[in-house]
Order: structure tokens, then sequence, then C-alpha cells
């Protein structure tokens, strides 16, 4: 027991939590040989256990007082409240009790806290959400970042860009990631100027690195897995997580009515059931923020305790894949501690809005 | 026959042309009391017209030597082929000859020649490329703008809620549109720059239009229908519209083969293909450019001959419901045109990149 891996889990975050989180630490105590510490009010987390059925699994509650809400700005949650899940958490991963942190609550405090409590790794200015999104031909495609930074310079692109191939070869097991841009044509000349920048100053790296920058790819290549790694601003990541999100959803419920009276509808219904699972990111759930230097992983604010479980697993692989060391000892990451940064992706906390 | 409506088509416009263009020409020229004039090469049109099994409808072919490539960038096209189709259908507008314009050719050049050629609206800095999404409560929602301008200032974020709203109570019927600006959270103060500011703008001009400006919406609302109208920069619209394509095909195929060999896989391919049509935009397509001083209608590069007959119906429709007239009278719009610009939308032809 002694030896065994502790993952902090922010208990307060989600939007119904701490149940979810709760369920999902007990499950994840029982199938991934984690023990999971329990930020949060001691007096509700106890209650929540033993409605959850805890018995011996090994888990540990850490006081916290105070609770981030959903909607509190990052500033004031990060400045204000010294006491809260949130804090208390990454303090535990900080002080090296725990070797990762899970939280599903409000993504910018989460953001902000991990920048400011434990920093960036050297060379990295800021970090960025990623998520494995379900593709057509089965592998997935890795796309950041996806709310971390709500506005991007080209040079935190080309950042990610590093990040995200690292990801790719060292959790997914992707020989060579393939790194696409997005963005809206495949010409180098289609996009915004962030697109355009970022675009020539990935194409005159990319002799140097460890993955294949292909170019620009579109909205419509997102879900084709056409390439390993997808590179974008916070903004429209997080707007093409949460349409994909919505369409899903009203795809799959406009079937549902087409096929609520047809024959073989059980059938029907199974099958969609599995695919909207797949599509579900409040299911699989578990993004992790590259280029903090340890790990932290953020769930979806209406986390299942499947999601949350499956948070957990993310943090401990890693953690035990050494992922933020490999993304600290990568050639490229090293040569930007190295070089000055320019574009404007100097190591700074990410404004708190 | 004297006074029947007569609409342009660039004929050589789409990615497959002119096959889909005199096809969906001839279904418009059947059923919509429409006279098509295609803008093309001659004798290819001829030949498709005749392969197309053309009679006695009313069509009627406008000769243009050129023709737009989809790669090529606007600024070229606009420049140096004066003999494109693009040109001569626009001319046929200018001209009078035609009420309406439609092309499923390059974006970025039917923008730009609409701009330089027609003009914008007095008022009206820059042109915006609306579209209606399906929506889980029927009620569709108009996306703007889907890709005329990949870079936008706050002002013209502004004038798009002002236009979209005029399309949603003209073309749509809707009685007091109810306006949404797409960002990452429902709170003014969340989003990027663009979204910040834009917001501040919006809130600050409510009173006196004749929309109500509900504030953000995030990426999950599009598809459910919560407001008539959603305000973004073309970059983040192209990119939902593309994102939205790529995800409805790759969830239909694997739900395609998820009914393969189910009991009763035909009722549910068949509810499928019902729901997989709403929301093709090859299909639906016709796009207005709202804000050109006459009815510019821009269809998706694969149109089917079904969507280049449903675009000249939205060309037909904004001719009849006065929908530009109704732009140029709108009183926030006079307003604009009295007040200087601000914010950075001036009035220009855009960056023809």
């Amino acid at each position: 027991m002694t030896s065994m891996l502790q993952i902090a889990l922010d208990a307060m975050g989600g939007d119904s939590a701490p149940v979810p989180e709760v369920e999902g630490a007990l499950m994840a105590a029982r199938d991934l040989g984690v023990k999971v510490l329990l930020a949060g009010r001691p007096e509700r987390l106890q209650v929540a256990l033993q409605e959850a059925g805890w018995t011996t699994e090994p888990i540990e509650i850490l006081p916290a007082s105070e609770v981030v809400a959903m909607d509190e700005t990052a500033t004031r949650a990060v400045r204000t409240k010294r006491d809260s899940s949130l804090r208390v958490g990454l303090e535990a991963l900080k002080q090296g009790r725990a070797v990762g942190f899970v939280s599903a609550g409000n993504t910018g405090a989460v953001v902000a806290a991990a920048t400011l409590w434990l920093g960036t790794i050297p060379g990295i200015a800021r970090p960025a959400l990623a998520t494995v999104l379900p593709t057509l031909n089965g592998r997935g495609t890795l796309l950041l970042d996806i709310g971390a930074n709500a506005d991007c310079k080209p040079a935190m692109l080309d950042q990610f860009a590093v990040m995200g191939a690292t990801y790719a070869e060292r959790i997914l097991g992707v020989a060579r990631p393939q790194v696409g841009l997005l963005s809206i044509g495949e010409e180098s000349v289609k996009g915004n100027e962030l697109t355009r920048e970022t675009h020539a100053l990935l194409r005159q790296h990319a002799a140097h690195r460890p993955f294949d920058f292909v170019g620009n790819v579109e909205g419509k290549d997102v879900y084709a897995g056409v390439v390993d790694v997808i590179v974008c601003d916070g903004f429209t990541g997080n707007v093409v997580l949460k349409v994909s999100e919505g369409l899903a959803t009203t795809l799959l419920t406009l079937l549902q009515q087409a096929f609520g009276s047809a024959a073989g509808a059980r059938d029907a219904l199974s099958g969609l059931q599995q695919v909207r699972a797949r599509f579900d990111y409040a299911e699989y759930g578990g993004a992790p923020l590259l280029g903090i230097r340890q790990p932290v992983i953020i769930g979806h604010g209406r986390s299942t305790p499947q999601a949350i479980c499956n948070a957990i697993r993310v943090a401990r692989d890693a953690h035990l894949r050494h992922l933020n060391h490999q993304i600290a000892a990568d050639p490229a990451v090293v040569a930007m501690l190295q070089t000055p940064h320019r574009n404007g992706a100097t190591a700074s906390i990410p404004s708190l809005a």
C-alpha cells in the first residue's frame, strides 16, 4: 500500500459535485490500482462516500473549506480562495503527495491555478488543453487547444504542435505523428492572420521536428482522422468541441425519434447508444493540460462517474509514461528555452479573465 | 414571358461544373417561375443542356470565356479574369437584367467580386455569408458570418447582427428575432478579445434595435435552436459549418455500419437518410451574402442540382421580399451611415487574400 500511486481529485468541481466525483473516485480506487485523494468539504464528502457504498477502497479526504464556482472569474478564484478544493488538490500534487490532479470544475480557474502554482515546463509559454476526438477510421485525433487560451499568438500554436505531437507519440503510441493546423482552406494563404502566420512558423521549423507538419486541415477533416494532431487557438477548439457535442445530441435525438416507431427499433437504438457514448465528451472525458510541470487533467463539468474514473486513468498514465518529462526533454522545447520567445509567446501566466 | 424574373447563375463555379449547375437551372426554370441566365462557356453549356434534356425551359446562355478556379486567390481572380463566368453573371445583375446571382464557386472570389463590382449597402462595411442551420426544435438558426471575413472587428460583428436579424424577420418570418453572440461561455467576460468587445457593443446598442440581443451563446446551442440568429467571425463560422459537415458524415456512417446487420435495418437507414439530408450543406445549400446591394447567393462547391435550384429560390425570394432594400432601410443601418465607423469596420473591400 505504501507505494500505491496517489491521484488528487477536486471533489467539489463539477456541476453535480461531489456525487459523480466520489463515485468516480471509488471506481478508480477499485479498478486502477490508485489511491484517490478527495479535496473538498469533509462532512459533505463523508456523506457522499457513505451513500456511494464506500468500504475499504483506498480513498483519503483532503479537507478544503472553499469551492470555486463555475461562473467565477479565474482571477478572483485564484486570488481570494486560498482554501479551495482546487488549491488544496493542486498543493498535494506540488508537494509530491499525489502524482496527478483531476478537476471537472471551472476550466479557466484550473488553468490559471495550475499555471500560477505549478508553473509551466521551462520553454513553454502557455499550457494547452487537449482531447482525443473519435474518428471514422478509429485512430482518433488529438485536438488542442480546446479552451485554455481564448486568444493565441503564432508562437503559442507552434508550441501546442510540439506538445501535441509528444502526447500522440508517448501516450497514444503514434510513431511519427502527422500534425495539421485547423484553418478554412487547405492552401497556406487561406485562413485568418493567426493561421497564416502560424502556418509559416510551423513550416519554418518542420525540418528539425520529430513530427510531420502536413499543413492546413479543415473542419471537415476533424472527424475523418486524416491527421494525428490538430492545432488551433482555444476559442476555436472550444467551439469545435461544443458544436460537436450539440450536433451529436441533436442528430441522435432526431434519429431516436425517427426510429421510435420503426421495426427493429430496439437494435437501432442500441447501435445509436454505442455511437453516442463514443462522441459524448461527458462520458469519455479527461483532457490533459499539456505544458504544466506535473499532470493536470480537466474533465467536463457534466462528467459522469465513468468520466471521472477515465480522467484519473489519464492522470495515472501521464505519470507512468513520463509525459511531462518527455515534453520538457523534447529537443524542440529545449530549443525554445534557449532562444528568446517571439511572436508573443512570452512565458507568463495567462490573462486571468 | 417578358416579365419573368431572371436569375444569373455562374454555371462554371462548382467542383463538378457545369453539370449540377445546368441540371439545377433546369429544375428552377421548371418549378420556380424564373428564367435562368447561365454564365459560362457556350459550347460546354450547350452540350450539358442537351445531355440534361433541355427542351423549352426558360434558359439563356451568357457567354463567358474564363473560369475562376477553386484554389485561385481572390485578388488574382478579380483583377485578371475580366471575362469569367463570375464576372459576366454579376454584370447581368448589376445591369438589371437579372434580379439575383448564384455561384457555387470560389467563395473568396465571389465575395471580393460582389463587394468590388456591386458594392455594399451604404453604412455596411463588409458583407457576411449566412446560412440557416437545422435545429432540434425545427425553427432553424441563422449563422453568420460563415466565411466571407476570416478576420473581423467588433463593429463588423455588430453589423452582422443587424443584417442577420433583418434576414430572420423578412425571409424567415420571425417577429422579433433573438440574436446571440457565439462565444465559449455564457458570461459577457467569457470569450476572446473579439467577442468581449463585440458583446459590449451589442449590449450598448440593444435598446435601439428591432431585435433582442440575448448575450453569448455556446457551441452546444447552435443546433439546439435557442436563438434565431448567431453571430461570429467568418473563420469560426466556417469551422463550425465544416466540422458539422464532417461530424454528421462520420456519425451517420458509423450508424450505417452499426445498422447494416441489424433487424429492421432498412427502416433505420431510411430514417438516417432523411436526417442526413437535413444536415447536408451540399443538399440544402444557398447562403445569402448579406450586405451587398443586390441578392448574391453562394452555394457549396459540391452543390447538387437540388442545391443549385434551392439557391436560385433563395435569390428569387430575396428579391421578392426586398431583402436588400430592407437591410438598407433598417434604422440601425441608416444610423451606421450617419455616424463614423469605429472599431475597424471601415467601408472598404475585404483584404483579397
